[in-house]
């Protein structure tokens, strides 16, 4: 397969088109940025790392039910994947209060939540990507009522799987972000990555930050807590 | 009925306990705030007008099905109501972008919105009222689902009586606010008030605003705008 001109590029990840007209070509950077740009840095290695552990999440989805974009993993940091037109949603879970949620309802991080939120922002970067709701969603044509209630059944799937699978190594998945994408032929599937960069994953024993927050909140040891993520999930 | 200690006071309102233990006695204030009470004044009979106001308008929701607090107008300014706890969301229903809707989406005052859009946001002054969704008022026990669906089905019915209603008097319903309790014996029954404090409303013809924007906004002429609004609800 031929990478050809790029379509995209976003804060951590360029997207080149290929000969088939029906895959991408991701390829995953060491840039990091947060609170909407306004910090900038890079994490050594961190391209690496988000490619192969979103892949081996990828896969684990895959094989127990949740369509994803994943096709084929072909360097340390490319990997082909299905063409879609990301749904401009970012579509967040959380099994425990943390970051925003805890800001916004005054919850001290850290704090189980009763039931599992799903919360949905509005992908513009000029708006600062808005937390918005059904009736946003719908008002706005960003998804159908049976779109989004598909959206929330996998969202739902995928947080069962991964909190299950994590906790045997030692990780609290405490939230995380997901993006779908719809195919060519209508299909919505799950798009974008599952790395240390869109989850927060906290040492079940410790509770050790072992993501991004890491580089947010300028707590230094980033490099080391992406690679032992890397380490638990593929044990390199 | 006697009227007996004050159990509440609000920034629009106080509320009074009184020998019928199900059973309050609101009092309407002029004092306005805006801005989660950053800017205060006063607007002369807003008081009367919007006791007035909302009283007329719970009659009418209350015979076409939608059950409210209210029992008897008493004087200018008070009412008797029903005993309720209020329940800490408040229900914006949207037609027409205006205000923190057309900020967080970054659509023009005025824009029709494709479908009647319903946001709740938590009541809680410390935090500034936040936009939450379904599952943070589940997570947070503020509602069932089911109470939660009974809330936004009455939420419709009444967007659909008032903006028919306000049509025929050359009003256009923008926007409004709502606020529901639950009766000593659990049932969800509307509450607070419906008034130029709480509801955008334009003239249909000249695109006036008729509402509390006037004060929010420094335009002046608050006072008329009351005093048309009950004037074409109740020609006076």
């Amino acid at each position: 397969m031929r990478k050809l001109e790029q379509v995209y590029e976003g804060k951590a990840k360029k997207v080149f088109k290929t000969d088939d007209p029906e895959k991408f070509i991701v390829d995953y950077k060491d840039d990091a940025t947060a609170g909407n740009g306004a910090k900038k840095g890079t994490i050594h290695d961190k391209g690496i790392i988000n490619n192969r552990v979103t892949n081996h999440l990828m896969k684990l989805l895959e094989k127990q039910g949740v369509p994803t974009h994943l096709v084929e993993e072909i360097s340390d940091r490319e990997t082909i994947v299905k063409k879609v037109s990301i749904i401009p949603l970012e579509v967040i879970v959380r099994n425990i209060a943390a970051g925003s949620l805890s800001k916004r309802l005054g919850l001290p991080e850290g704090t189980k939540l009763n039931k599992t939120v799903l919360e949905y922002c509005y992908k513009d970067d000029a708006l600062g990507d808005p937390m918005i709701n059904d009736y946003h969603i719908f008002a706005l044509d960003i998804a159908t009522k049976e779109e989004l209630d598909l959206i929330a059944e996998y969202s739902f799937k995928v947080n069962e799987i991964l909190t299950a699978y994590l906790k045997d190594l030692g990780i609290e998945l405490i939230d995380f972000k997901l993006e779908y994408g719809k195919t060519s032929d209508g299909k919505i599937i799950l798009a974008d990555e599952i790395s240390p960069d869109t989850c927060r994953f906290w040492d079940s024993k410790t509770g050790e930050k072992l993501d991004k927050d890491r580089f947010r909140r300028d707590m230094g040891g980033e490099e080391d807590a992406y690679k032992e993520i890397l380490r638990r999930l593929i044990g390199e």
